[in-house]
């Protein structure tokens, strides 16, 4: 027995972050973006689960697309729009969208009403992942020792 | 793009069942659960969310620990009361609680109040999982197939 059986808990009582691993300046877009990591709170190590809540005018993420991790979304409050190359849609509690690795489909999920947004966001942690980015000069891949690392599209720094 | 992404949904719109590949005489104990498997829908591989119902008397499975596989469960609606070897605790809407794999600590919700229960369960892929049940006779072990067999704790068939 090499952990510990956490009981449970109310997710609000967990402290929230709007810190971001992107570099500028995508990382100032972020900020109204909180997350709360229930996962890793409870022990977790295969797949990460975070309750998501973005302020007005805010966003999730840059869209992307992962290559070999998969990601779920589940709404709990509020009306987030999701973005795909589909076009905008925007959601209501209770509802929730998968999105398989490998499609090449980004997504993001961004408020734009006058309330907070809240949602659960579900990925595993399969990894070499790299993450690609539609709209702008991004791109992410996942070094050996599991931290990502941020270039140009050509591959330069930022 | 080997995959189509799937719009939105609501996970009411799937069918539910209560079907379950335990052998008697444990699977007449889960017609009281019923599943509908969101991430399946939504085409994902690498985890299962599953959104389950529990009528009042019902559980959601025989008490049991994942050697291999973590999992995760957000209450959704109703109290369901959460079983491991720390004792039985009732949960309200919005609780959530994760149960690492390896700690040897078994799980399951049982619903002892007059109201349905409802709840996502998330779990990870990982191949080759052994399931082990603190309170019954019972071993489940994933094949080379994938598939999971059960047999009593000394290896012989039900």
């Amino acid at each position: 027995m090499s952990k510990t059986q956490l009981p449970p808990f109310d997710p609000f009582s967990l402290p929230e972050s709007n810190g971001t691993i992107y570099p500028e300046p995508f990382a100032s877009l972020q900020r109204k973006r909180f997350n709360r990591r229930l996962g890793d709170h409870a022990g977790l190590a295969n797949f990460g689960v975070v309750m998501t809540r973005i302020e007005p005018g805010g966003q999730s993420s840059c869209r992307h697309a992962h290559a070999k991790q998969d990601e779920f979304v589940y709404v709990l409050d509020g009306e987030p729009t999701v973005e795909t190359d589909a076009g905008r849609q925007k959601l209501k509690p209770g509802m929730c969208i998968g999105f398989p690795a490998g499609t090449g489909d980004g997504h993001r999920f961004i408020n734009e009403t006058e309330k907070d947004v809240l949602f659960l966001v579900i990925g595993d942690r399969t990894p070499g992942e790299i993450v690609t980015y539609p709209d702008v000069d991004l791109a992410g891949a996942q070094g050996p020792d599991g931290k990502y690392r941020f270039t140009k599209k050509d591959g330069s720094d930022y």
